[in-house]
């Protein structure tokens, strides 16, 4: 086990969501409390600010942090914490690393949150090598080999999510040109399009009446409550999931070898529609050798592993870089 | 750049390959001299026999050396140098690590073939973090991660030819499970297996004749001359085979950003039949801020590459280890 157990010193880590950030102080590995706000994502600001202050009251009853590890939903240019694209929250162009770090004067490091994520269940999992999807309205991806988060030459490397299983495909609902990857067949946004299908093909369907109960356009919650109530339609679409996440699977399998390869992110908590089909599908297409070592699990990580991960990755970075006061 | 321009004690390299065996003996990186011989595959003793006849007569001439790295077409449980599988030739099983350190009575890291390549070329061209496919009879995958092999958890990982593009595509013709991976349709035998349909559907297609004039069934070379000739069917063949290249190109991308993607292997020889293809749909692919980074090339080894590789990597692995005499 190379991922260290965390600093004596006390660190802070902040997930920074589409609707909150969280943040904690940790000393020894350990969340000493965390705090939680909605994020305002009126303007580049306002997600700053909010930050800042989460920070500051993180940190309020302790003495300075040693550092402060952000994770947030972007592309980062890890080396100088510049946010290079930001889909659900305004902070392209951002040098957000110098910003907050001449903020609150302490070193700040940025990085993707599905990195902090998959740093944070590697040490929950006891892995040096993970590979984690995030599934949820989008697919995030996050890699560890030997216990440190791999990020490819410049920090935007791991975006598992837009890995093709199906060449002519659907286009990928996410800011991705791509089409016919995980994340245009394995999101909460690709089940809401075929469930929109469905509803439209056919409006006596158990999703259009569920969209029509909840008074808007079909969604994945829906698909999941249908599925929930055996509804063949909605049955059909996670077995499709299921497939394409296996068949996905089986590729970063042979790509990344790694001892575990975790399923997170809100779809996680119905893994059971999918997770047993997705399983069988990639144990039967990745190399046998491999398949036989890579263990498939659905993440431990709570709802503060992401803080969690980025604390630890600010440790750790800041240890190794000598940057500590 | 971390990739270490090679100690300047003596170390051997050596490429087994399933014709031939490349030795060559290497001082301060510059290769000494190489010796060929062709691959006795009758048994694994043969082979055995073969690797350590060549290792003598490469270092003849010079003291023993720090150590030696054999480059082999198989997958390497890395920490033990055993073979776990192995295709055209027989080793499947064999400790080969320890059984020629006993016979040489030096050292010997045992790597997979594609990855002794790509660590050579990651020299060659400079960078520290690099994909290499080598399109051949089948589709070999090595990755560079800060001037060093990237292997996974074991040893088996960067299986880069068995990433599936096309969920439904053609079964692999490789020892692997999969289908529509990219060995199924990117690779010699893939352009067999199309050319084949052809001939059979088409006696009077070019292929067909082709295939009676060299006497036997169609083959990857048949494509090569009867596109390099304008026949339709086969320049048909280099587009979609160009195609799914980059499809799989945009993943490896988006996952593992590298600063290059290189292509290798004998197929590289006629990189003009395919290679725009392939970039074109690999760039517009990829996510915008990872395709505006990655360079794609030819790859720059020559016909030494792997045995450059496989001395690269002894003397990394054996300076690493401490286990210098």
């Amino acid at each position: 086990m190379s991922v260290p157990a965390g600093p004596e010193r006390l660190v802070v880590g902040i997930d920074v969501g589409g609707t909150k950030i969280v943040a904690g102080a940790l000393r020894g590995g350990e969340l000493l409390g965390a705090v939680e706000h909605p994020t305002d994502t009126s303007s580049e600001r306002a997600v700053i600010a909010g930050i800042e202050s989460a920070a500051r009251e993180a940190i309020a009853a302790h003495r300075p942090p040693l550092a402060v590890g952000v994770g947030v939903p972007s592309q980062i240019d890890f080396a100088t914490g510049r946010v290079l694209t930001s889909v659900n929250i305004p902070l392209a162009g951002e040098p957000l690393s110098e910003d907050l770090t001449r903020r609150l004067r302490v070193p700040v490091v940025v990085d993707n949150d599905a990195n902090c994520a998959a740093l944070a269940e590697a040490h929950l999992a006891g892995v040096d090598h993970l590979v984690m999807l995030t599934l949820g309205t989008g697919v995030g991806g996050g890699v560890v080999v030997d216990g440190r988060v791999f990020r490819g030459a410049s920090g935007l490397g791991a975006e598992l999510g837009h890995l093709v299983i199906e060449t002519e495909g659907p286009e990928c609902p996410g800011a991705c040109p791509n089409r016919g990857c995980l994340e245009a067949l394995c999101s909460g946004q690709a089940l809401a399009r075929d469930a929109a299908a469905i509803a439209v093909a056919g409006p006596e369907s158990r999703l259009a009446a569920l969209a029509r109960e909840r008074g808007g356009p079909p969604a994945g919650v829906d698909v999941v409550v249908a599925a929930g109530e055996g509804d063949a339609d909605a049955l059909r679409l996670f077995e499709r999931f299921g497939t394409s996440l296996g068949v996905g699977m089986s590729g970063l399998m042979n790509a990344f070898e790694p001892e575990l390869l975790a399923v997170g992110g809100g779809l996680s908590r119905v893994a059971d529609l999918y997770l047993p089909r997705a399983v069988e599908e990639a144990r039967g297409r990745a190399l046998p050798t491999i398949a036989e070592r890579v263990r498939i699990e659905v993440a431990r990580g709570g709802p503060e592993a992401g803080l969690l991960g980025a604390a630890r990755l600010a440790a750790s970075e800041v240890g190794r870089e000598g940057r500590a006061a």
